[in-house]
């Protein structure tokens, strides 16, 4: 049987899991690829570190390089994370003739024109199934399986950390903070959760995603994006009230107006599938102007979910599909012209809005003017009695669900509305998905 | 750009989509795979018929030997359903040389090892993703995307026909009879919906999810079927009460006692993705050692669901993919070894029961004894006062929830109990799915 040499830059979480899976299930892969694939080489910063995996005929070595020149080597897997050197790396192993994979978000997101070109340069293969939804085949699904639909919209929970703290939020009536500590206590958020929460990472699952699904070449930076790190308590309370889940979703949609791309927090109705995505667990929901609307859903992130997808790149390649896919796909091609992105001001949703005022008479309808003047349209209206007891004059929340409206008319009111005397705070704004 | 010529063999439902979907996507398929592709023949019964779908091009006869015979054709569709004629026009097919493309579930499940013995001799691919699931890409999740993992466990909901009969006695209250009819003036029902309702639909499926899952080949008939046709309203009531929806699975599960198969109305837990499927939804849970438990949820079946799937194929095969998976897959070898299936002796799982005995006192107590001696516990138990105005000594319902038992022990106590003489008719026995 022929064997192919693997050499693994990085030995971290994925690193290890990918190890240990390739140790465990050797057999399966030459039953189902007709050849034994040997891990010759991991890459470690510290080949004396002891580790808990078995790498019994693995060669640690510091310098990647000792990979990447060794011809007996056939796919490096890439699993160091960071751009820095994976880039470089990445795009060296692939002129050496080396096929890749990879699960780097990051990196694909800032750097796919590159390493893509790249690839077809030396007319080798990338695999990147780990990158968006860890362990759901959601890049296979978007790259091969629905290629037959022209995608019209998705929406996704790609980020496990802020789906647990919001799950945790919502189940135990948590604030963001006390979340994000357990979140931190439990391993679903690192120590500095900031490219999590403020919805970088999100943001580059949908460059991704927008580029397999739509063709649509974007910059992370060009994505509209919003994190949880802002959300209070009090919203997800109420958009539970109205029969809401609060979800941070990457959001993609086509309409004649464009392609709007965005990440934010959204209302999403209880006992629709993304709403009830709980923990860390992923989920996309993909329409398809064939297939109508599909929805796949797993474990986002964790050792083994991404080493589950990266050794099926591993196979991928192997076998010799992801050649073909690859190139079939043609992603990030040269000179592609520049996506048409639907601006804000054409984008329409319903929205949920919070109002803190003075609870005096009149208020309601001070705003519901300056709403009806930009022809947005109530749906339903949440205000409790703040009872006798409550100072006379004090700030009261006000929560409005509107039907469809256009954005840019949403914005002008609530630009009008914070500017009224009897509006205390800032007003929050939050999308609807159906 | 070369052009591919596909034949297609049938022109109903599925057929008439794919015609369709062809006629709109060709630019997509051409960018997608780099090639043309001509739906130059459709064999239908009666080539004058006027039909809905833009035919512009397509040459209609009867005479399958047309397509197949046309040495210009690389791709054929199998869109006939059932076995005769489609089986041997597919072997015709790949004996010429062609690649074939199918959705027909009970062929595969009937006569797999044939078809998968002729392409192998021929050198030919088959793909078949529309087969299990419609538009839902669940064959090439298990057969590529998941291949690192040992798949543990499947559960899936595969009839929409059943699902739609169920979620309507669920959620409108309507006993079995009613939610059929109205299925079939939905359109979600055949005439004779037996090969639906009694499981055979779905059993032909869980073969094939078999089949690629876990290299079981086994036929239809190996696999323990129940269907929903004798399903009673009152046990969809009293599984929602203890927060239970009653659907019809397929399971397959993998444990030391070998392989369990079957297809039976199953108690699953309420808020659990697969309680939560509605209407004619399909879906599928799959858990593998690595990735954990996965969801992949669609429409299963209708026309345009369908097609996504039969094109997807199609470019799949255009593309040269689908022959390496064919090959890297090696269905149905063979002198393949007979699967290890667990007999019902060594299942266990939780079990809802419900007895209907006389009113009297004593009656609990010989029921739980009965239980007891077969090591089986009661995790709750439901029965409801039958009220004052009841006659004295009238049969009531007795409703019982187990811990985790063997099936063989369960069906020895109920027969004993069913031999009492304060029980008044057969007891009902419904697996749960935790």
């Amino acid at each position: 049987m022929e064997r192919i040499a693997v050499g693994m830059l990085g030995l971290g979480n994925v690193g290890s899991g990918v190890a240990h899976l390739l140790g465990q299930c050797g057999d399966r892969i030459a039953v189902r690829s007709g050849k034994r694939v040997d891990l010759k080489w991991a890459v470690v910063r510290d080949p004396a570190k002891s580790r808990d995996v078995d790498l019994a005929g693995v060669r640690l070595v510091t310098d990647a390089r000792r990979v990447i020149e060794d011809p007996e080597v056939g796919v490096v897997i890439e699993a160091m994370g960071g751009t820095d050197p994976a880039l470089s790396l990445i795009l060296e192993a692939l002129a050496a003739g080396k096929d890749v994979v990879t699960a780097n978000k990051a990196l694909l997101a800032e750097h796919g024109p590159q390493v893509f070109a790249q690839a077809r340069k030396y007319g080798r293969a990338i695999a990147f199934e780990g990158s968006v939804g860890g362990g759901i085949p959601i890049i296979q699904a978007l790259g091969v399986s629905l290629a037959a639909n022209q995608v019209q919209s998705l929406a996704a929970i790609v980020n496990g950390t802020c789906n647990f703290i919001l799950s945790a939020m919502t189940q135990d009536g948590l604030t963001y903070d006390v979340a994000l500590r357990q979140a931190q206590e439990l391993g679903y958020a690192e120590a500095d959760p900031t490219l999590d929460v403020d919805g970088s990472d999100t943001a580059h699952k949908l460059a991704i995603l927008a580029q397999l699904a739509f063709g649509a070449s974007v910059k992370t930076a060009q994505i509209a994006r919003e994190g949880i790190d802002r959300l209070q308590l009090a919203d997800l309370k109420y958009a539970a009230e109205l029969g809401y889940a609060i979800k941070l979703l990457a959001l993609a949609k086509l309409s004649d107006s464009g392609l709007e791309l965005r990440v934010a927090p959204t209302l999403v109705k209880k006992g629709t599938p993304l709403a009830e995505v709980r923990g860390p667990y992923n989920a996309i929901r993909v329409v398809g102007d064939a297939v109508g609307d599909t929805f796949f859903y797993g474990r986002g992130a964790g050792m083994m979910p991404t080493a589950s997808a990266v050794v099926g790149d591993l196979i991928d390649v192997v076998v010799g599909r992801a050649a073909l896919t690859s190139r079939a796909l043609n992603l990030w091609p040269e000179a592609a012209p520049a996506p048409r992105l639907s601006s804000a001001a054409q984008v329409r949703s319903r929205y949920y809005l919070r109002f803190t005022i003075a609870d005096r008479p009149g208020v309601l309808a001070a705003l519901a003017q300056a709403l009806g003047a930009h022809a947005i349209s109530i749906a339903s209206v949440i205000q409790h009695d703040p009872g006798d007891d409550a100072p006379a004059d004090s700030p009261v929340p006000l929560v409005i669900m509107t039907h469809s409206a256009v954005e840019a008319e949403l914005t002008a009111a609530l630009a009008e509305i914070d500017r009224l005397d009897v509006v205390r705070a800032p007003s929050i704004c939050l999308g609807v998905e159906e």
